[in-house]
């Protein structure tokens, strides 16, 4: 793709940040569940590292390549007339490299966690990943493509330090990662509404809080002050979930119910994904 | 994988054809589908050409490529223990390398579809698909892996000829196919019980079935004769049904029933992928 193309869908992706709606992104793991998406009206569309990586046949979490990831998020970006936005983890250890993998695929966007993978030291220093930061957005710049930095804090996903700290903690990253460049501040793992509102009120930058079991609906979420809703692997996750019910009905009784309940037909799939790619 | 396990792998999974049940094959699309399915204990996988295309960001019928469908089935087979049994369509215009490539890729079976995919003439003539079972037959044989050669006529499925005329033709094609040296018989787009036991009857070798509206259960189809039974592109398509529920109560209401409910959670899912590949 040109670069001057995907200059302009990273400006267009960035406002989607600042309009009157919550930006919801669901998260594909491969181009059907893009295009089906995309179809829905989604102004804009994420990826799951998770989801990538188990269609692949790895656990989460860096243990997929990033050329591989790169190749699985360039599939889904051809196949896209929307921005889509990568997740590229903690960055698959040199940052600007990612970056640039991740706009040669035609992403607009990225997630840059903070979260090592270290049990020990689950988190980076905040000044080291606030160089890192840096780092992305200066490889963004130089690669011509203002991508849009969506930088996720797992302060409260991997709990770390005492409970009692954690929304000071967060806050004072997702504050310093936005002063070194971030676009979106992305805080999972929080579902409180009095937290979440607290969150949206001192953090200086969109925020993106993730889906999952007791977090408010996309219009409360609206509400208290929340930019953007991303589901993670959350879909993916319910797909393998009917995958393994489909199972357990052929190995059981060995009738079809759950494989033709509500299934997408042949032909409307063959249509949909019969548009030419970018 | 090396040519003596693969060879073992082929064996055990003729075998299964058989033995005293049904070989009930779900077909999977990635890793991922692959490895639920393993895990609820099938005895063998298969994959679905069209879920594998529709994964990639292809319409199904051989518009992937045959070394990015190679590059897909490697990767399923490199994540099971199981034997896997490759759909290969129509054999991408070369059949001999299109066994190679299967076999390379760590399969111990194939699809070999009857359908040219030309709308004015949609099945090779006999005499020509039976020099490609031929083909693949000597193919398989010269590299030292007895691939389970699945021989799929389209008959029904395309609705070839005059309706009173397709028994007689699906028979006719299946049996010169088993001569060839094909396996196992593929026979999709029948449901009717007495039509299959008439095929079962009259089909000189084990017979495989399509689940689907009002086939027959696995149960049924083993006192029909059936040999061998799977889905198609039917649990895929069912995943991609559910990934538009999940899309449309995002757009609509804003809430995550569909999300949450009967996931695989993500410590289970990062558990399932974590065994060593092959």
């Amino acid at each position: 793709m040109d670069v001057g193309a995907l200059k302009a869908k990273a400006a267009a992706f960035r406002k989607l940040h600042d309009g009157p709606d919550l930006l919801v992104l669901p998260n594909a793991w491969d181009v059907a569940s893009a295009r089906i998406f995309e179809d829905a009206g989604f102004p804009a569309i994420a990826t799951t590292s998770a989801g990538i990586a188990y269609a692949h046949g790895y656990p989460d979490q860096e243990r997929i390549s990033r050329p591989e990831m790169a190749r699985a998020v360039q599939r889904i970006a051809a196949s896209l007339r929307v921005p889509l936005t990568a997740d590229m983890e903690s960055g698959y250890g040199d940052v600007a490299e990612t970056v640039r993998a991740a706009i040669d695929a035609g992403a607009v966007g990225m997630n840059l966690e903070d979260a090592t993978r270290d049990a020990a030291k689950p988190l980076f220093d905040l000044e080291v990943q606030v160089e890192r930061i840096r780092a992305a957005r200066a490889a963004s710049d130089a690669a011509g493509v203002r991508l849009v930095i969506n930088a996720r804090t797992d302060v409260f996903l991997a709990a770390v330090g005492p409970e009692e700290g954690r929304m000071d903690d967060a806050i004072r990253r997702a504050n310093a990662y936005r002063d070194a460049g971030a676009d979106c501040l992305f805080v999972p793992g929080v579902a409180d509404a009095a937290r979440i509102a607290a969150l949206a009120k001192a953090i200086r930058g969109p925020l993106n809080i993730l889906a999952g079991p007791g977090v408010p609906s996309a219009p409360e979420l609206r509400k208290l002050g929340v930019a953007r809703l991303s589901v993670g692997s959350g879909a993916m996750r319910a797909v393998l979930g009917l995958t393994r019910r489909i199972a357990q009905e052929l190995r059981g009784p060995g009738t079809y119910g759950a494989v033709l309940e509500g299934a997408v037909s042949y032909a409307e799939m063959n249509q949909l994904l019969s548009r030419p790619h970018a």
